[in-house]
């Protein structure tokens, strides 16, 4: 079971997950002593249709109406994350004993401890949602129809968490590449939902709040008129959507996608702006996948809290962050990045790539 | 000229430093249409004896009396990054108007941007501490002796910058293995000061001093005795010093190092200690890098401020992040780490290695 574990120092909370070393490529050097599972070792493409019963039955799919759940026939299908770093209430309560007592083991804030350290069970969702039935490994590869259906999805699944009892927030990621911590090639994204919003969401909402209650208008439709105004850091426009660097990017060629209009919920957005988004996300990224071979990026949608009704300070985006610099031991100790592109440089190296 | 941004979110600072996109190995993955120096691709190691014009004069070394400076006959070498991240006052104001301009055309705040964008100079110290004239590459390789040395120069160059005006903080680091960020083979550590403390640091320094008005004590000094009563987490321990894989870790195998006598600044550390540190650090290091190959991680040291004196709730300490997880677009997108190997069951392992 995995738990969550407060930072006395700086109140941060850091999750403890066990079975997720489980997962093949956990490590990326060779584990001295480990003992790996040859069955996993050797294992298909869990995520391409004929291997559904490799992955948990699904919760949900995009599928042609008559086939059957958890065999082929699907578009998109989301699935519970087989090494989950949340699990839902449900299934923390029904945990056996002896898993219990052994997470009890791994998470002994003693009488004596309990004034500096604090644990909890980690509660929430770990989806997975798999993009496309066809066993590509980039968003570059899909077609802006496959990206826009698996937006779809993405979309419909937070709709449907938005209304579940103890879930308060969710962020949707994708990991492609490797070097971008991805453990399994088949292009795909996951889904965490907690009861608490994310620190870094929690952090942008705050800091957003701050500017509304001092200029009276949103942070980030103010950001967007610059970036316009000043077109250096643009990558992309589209009707309604705009791709730009951000001008503190943490990371060489990181980019945000932001609609035009404001919105805080990606929940909510128009389906007609569907095949917009994903085909200027689809074709600003693969920009990104044709700058550096292997392409390895996180891309990351950051969106409202679920019990907050539209809000006025807060605009849902993407923010994409290429992984081709190693944040090293500055970035890990001081907590301040340092970046060798600047999102002038990159937007306009980005500007000039051809890719559709 | 690197240059400091600020997230207008996040009130967070970025480095933007386009001279280290030059280092060699800047980028992991192999960048299309990047001009590459031939001189830098095919050059020796720049920091073996023999070579140290590969590197901007030394600003320090321990060395034999009779030897020149910039020359072979040193024991640790202190000499500038060659690619900083933060470059001396001096050094900025002497910049040519070309370089001036070309900053600013990255920097652009225009007085539209002004209410929402900002940045400054990125002054500060950027050095380079050899901590050997021998091509090593661990910690695990040096001498407890060298490993001493390299500490001892570490701890006179923090004491020579407390008396600089301009700087306040300084961060020591070192990245070992390419997983880990090294762009440069040969064993050394870093060390960047800069004006203000790092957020990281600040933080740490903040939390600790809520506990003191709360509890009366150092937070610190209270998980050392709380490790040492428990004993799950404790990797090794000397007569002054401790290693233990803290509560809330948020990489695995990640270990903390501490003097267990209450001490608020690393360059303070009696002299007598430094053979102590040295051998336990050293050994407690190479349990990590026998676990995995090829060993990657990184050391942080984090240490008081420099216009503060000794204070009673900050207590310095070395930080050992091992690099063999990949923290993904959850982590980089929520803020929250999450660890796939508990600190007891990292400790119960480190302490099983047998490494001397």
């Amino acid at each position: 079971m995995p738990n969550l574990r407060r930072d006395p120092i700086l109140d941060r909370w850091v999750i403890i997950a066990e079975d997720r070393a489980k997962r093949p490529r956990a490590f990326t050097s060779r584990e001295n002593f480990a003992q790996i599972d040859p069955d996993e070792a050797e294992q298909a493409c869990p995520f391409c249709p004929g291997n559904e019963h490799e992955t948990p039955p699904e919760a949900f799919a995009l599928r042609d109406h008559a086939a059957e759940p958890n065999a082929p026939g699907w578009s998109v299908r989301v699935v519970p994350n087989k090494y989950p770093a949340l699990v839902r209430e449900s299934v923390a309560s029904l945990a056996g004993e002896t898993d219990v007592l052994r997470s009890l083991a791994n998470a002994p804030p003693m009488p004596a401890e309990r004034s500096v350290y604090d644990s909890a069970p980690a509660i929430g969702v770990h989806d997975v949602i798999i993009d496309t039935p066809r066993h590509v490994t980039t968003v570059g590869e899909l077609t802006a129809e496959e990206f826009a259906l698996s937006l779809a999805a993405i979309r419909l699944r937070l709709q449907a968490l938005a209304g579940e009892t103890g879930i308060n927030h969710a962020l949707v990621f994708k990991n492609v590449g490797t070097a971008a911590g991805a453990t399994l090639d088949h292009l795909h994204s996951q889904l965490m939902a907690a009861g608490t919003v994310f620190p870094l969401v929690a952090g942008e909402i705050c800091g957003a709040a701050n500017f509304y209650e001092t200029h009276g208008e949103c942070l980030f439709c103010r950001m967007i008129q610059l970036e316009r105004i000043n077109g250096s850091r643009v990558v992309a426009e589209s009707a309604a959507f705009i791709a730009f660097c951000p001008f503190a990017s943490r990371f060489a060629y990181e980019m945000w996608i932001l609609p035009k209009l404001h919105a805080s919920r990606f929940e909510s957005m128009a389906l007609e702006n569907l095949a917009d988004l994903a085909s200027l996300a689809r074709s600003a990224i693969a920009k990104i996948e044709r700058l550096f071979q292997p392409p390895a990026y996180n891309l990351v949608f950051h969106t409202s809290p679920f019990d907050s009704a539209a809000i006025e300070h807060y605009h849902w985006h993407i923010e994409v962050f290429p992984r081709v610099t190693i944040p090293a031991g500055f970035e890990w100790g001081s907590g301040c990045a340092v970046n060798p592109v600047s999102p002038e440089t990159a937007a306009a190296r980005l500007r000039e790539i051809d890719a559709h």
